[in-house]
């Protein structure tokens, strides 16, 4: 196969996500996100489409900075309601043998201890198909919910977060050897003592002195995504991550990001290649290309514009509710999201965008690339992404579900598949080991592979 | 029907819950309770039996309180390997569509306002039909492991969980009324903002203020379970229960602890009956007594007594790895699990028992009774356990897996049913509503019904 396009559905355990105000439309079904039902049918459709994973994300916090106050975001149900992004993948597991799952969780407000073990519960009942997207929060509002003032500094973040992932590291590679549970039914050994290491961690932000008390998963760590596009963020990604989803508008600015990206694996000891790169793509499809742009037409009849300000605000930190839709949005580094080799561009456009403009660019696709068109245009503007990038794959936001999803796999997916650039079965294996060919472990140069003990 | 026996199936994330050393028995499949296909046949199996629900045990940290290391229980994989209880319960709720799942999540690891999205987003996931056990914590380990030095001190414990308890009845019960999830598809309306209450919090251990993120689930506030046997445990249940757990080895101790629950529950100002009681029991049946009494004998060949010791010592807080086998055991009062109205009585035995005796006796249902017999017998031991105690059912502990319960549906569910104490259907609506015949909310006098904004 020529090089293998990589796909995520990109989805958040609530109706409105990166589509603000679709939930509107007729056949829209996102409200029914409370239920298990939902899930199950959508895990279904993406192994139907032989996806890789499905990405989920979380936040911690509703948005609020717009006009100081939630009321936007609740109105337009800008990711509030939401629920708990883990919770769903067992129910999805069960339905499926080989989907991936990543689910967000926020290092800032998940004790280690009872992180580790949850994602370590979650790779046994997977058999190995999870992923853990590291994120270390941006609203003040997720801060304010556990007790804080507001978030911590945006590079201490990041610091905190390098220490909690050499805990969490030490977890799950560390403490048991591969063969300690021996289950010997002859002696009673269910496992061996000696072969499991006692975890002492003192470190600035967090200690603990512990067995940890999980079995090793078929991965052991599950497989790392992540996001940060500031600096911090992309060295951070550069020595920990395996996979990294980006957010850019234009093929420009994703190979700029993916430059920075690969550079920094490379700088933190690894090959280019060892992080597979994500970018943010919504696709609208139909037979035709005409069908398909009358399609998009009828869905921006009910797009939200003040659902899309509640996100930029939330996401920039800045607060635009009293500002002139016809001036330029300009983000300036604050606490929350940061974009720092933007080169003074936004995620929402490459050239200088109005506020109304940037808003009515994230009612789809949270301003990302919008590819419409019959499957052979789709398939175009993939490929090209692809080789004019040096991305690896997608992570495709959805808009009107679950047609969203049901037609890309009818449609696309048999073209990218005669094109040679889309797997027609899955490979083996645990999710790292269907990304890589390898695993199902982290193998050196990964720092988190020099944790294990020797067996 | 006369009085109803209630049953919940007693189990924890692991193999060795409350029988140590039974994993070992040929027909034993519990060491595959990693697995998803283990809990949801699991699931089925109750749901075949009507029981009312999986009671899931926990706990964060490792027994190693018996010599000073962890060495017994990993031999004997005492509570050990563990995995996460909650997140067995979605695949398991997938699987059916009555069976209620009572979870045990320990408030001292779990932040208040990620931990109540949680359970919101369970509660909505299985529709209405999930409970929370309420816990502290008890062992050393388990404080070790998240970054203290021990265990907070037992009654400040208490005061901790009195104030997490009024912070998660806000965020349930007092930020979203009940129609403030208007979606309206005409105006673009998802959530009314103005039915959307603040919640402001600031006490002695938690402060917050946030919206609470998940719109409200069918029961709101979990079915709250809780255990605690010691005199503050006794007076939070009072306040805050509505099932409560209790672990007596005979008929005489479990009234005793019947009366003091109850007399919490009317000191709190509610009804005696407005907290079901469940004693553990443990049920070794089969056609005749003598099939039953043969099968136990043989159980009892695979019995673990270290297993025992470990966790006696982990419970208890007690190092008992030196201590001479026929010295009567004595426990005092620790920092770990407390029975203060045991009256010198430990919870294994009735009377002067030996560490040799209270650790064989632990080996099989934790030294609660075991109730070994054809139907008949069973049905009449369950009888004269409601009438002389007034407990309202029981968690039944498992010896072998599946067989434990399988051949209690078969053989005594039939015969209970025979005698019009117990259920032959399931009646409708969420547990909370199954097992008092109200809700799906708290509602007054209790205490949590208070939170709720006026609708």
């Amino acid at each position: 196969m020529a090089r293998e396009i990589r796909l995520n559905a990109f989805d958040m355990n609530c109706a409105v996500h990166q589509s603000t105000g679709l939930w509107r439309h007729p056949r829209d079904t996102s409200t029914a996100y409370n239920t298990l039902g939902y899930w199950q049918a959508l895990a279904r459709e993406l192994e139907r489409g032989l996806f890789d994973g499905l990405f989920l994300a979380d936040v911690v916090g509703v948005y609020d900075v717009y006009g100081g106050s939630a009321e936007a975001a609740l109105r337009s149900g800008a990711q509030v309601p939401i629920n708990d992004p883990m919770l769903i993948v067992p129910a999805m597991a069960a339905e499926t043998r080989h989907l991936g799952f990543g689910v967000t969780a926020n290092l800032s407000f998940e004790p280690p201890y009872t992180f580790a073990r949850r994602m370590t519960t979650l790779d046994h009942l997977t058999e190995g198909r999870v992923g853990w997207n590291i994120v270390t929060g941006y609203l003040d509002s997720g801060a304010r919910a556990t007790g804080k003032v507001k978030q911590t500094a945006h590079d201490t973040r990041y610091e905190i977060a390098a220490e909690y992932l050499e805990l969490v590291y030490k977890l799950w590679e560390g403490c048991w050897e591969d063969d300690a549970v021996t289950l010997d039914r002859e002696t009673g050994t269910y496992v061996d003592p000696d072969k499991v290491h006692r975890i002492q961690h003192k470190g600035e932000y967090f200690q603990l002195d512990t067995i940890f008390p999980s079995e090793p998963s078929p991965q052991r760590t599950p497989v790392l995504y992540q996001a940060g596009s500031s600096t911090r963020g992309v060295a951070f990604a550069g020595a920990n991550a395996e996979c990294v989803f980006i957010a850019a508008p234009t093929k420009l600015q994703a190979s700029k990001n993916v430059i920075r990206i690969r550079d920094a694996a490379v700088a933190a000891g690894r090959r280019a290649e060892d992080i597979l790169i994500f970018a943010i793509m919504t696709v609208v499809t139909g037979t035709t290309d005409a069908e398909a742009t009358e399609k998009l037409d009828e869905y921006r009849r009910f797009t939200s514009i003040e659902g899309a300000l509640a996100l930029i605000s939330g996401w920039s930190g800045m607060d635009f509710a009293n500002a002139e839709p016809e001036a330029i949005l300009k983000l300036v580094p604050t606490n929350a999201i940061r974009h720092d080799h933007n080169d003074g561009h936004t995620p929402y456009g490459d050239h200088n965008l109005t506020i109304a403009e940037a808003a009515k660019r994230v009612t789809i696709g949270a301003g990302g690339p919008v590819v419409t068109g019959s499957p052979a245009t789709v398939a175009d503007a993939m490929q090209e992404w692809i080789e004019d990038t040096g991305v690896d794959g997608f992570n495709l936001t959805y808009t009107v579900m679950p047609e969203s999803v049901t037609e890309f796999v009818d449609l696309v997916v048999p073209e990218l598949q005669r094109r040679g650039i889309y797997k027609t079965s899955y490979a083996p294996g645990t999710l790292r080991h269907k990304l890589f060919g390898s695993g199902p472990r982290l193998e050196t140069p990964h720092k988190g592979a020099a944790y294990r003990p020797p067996s």
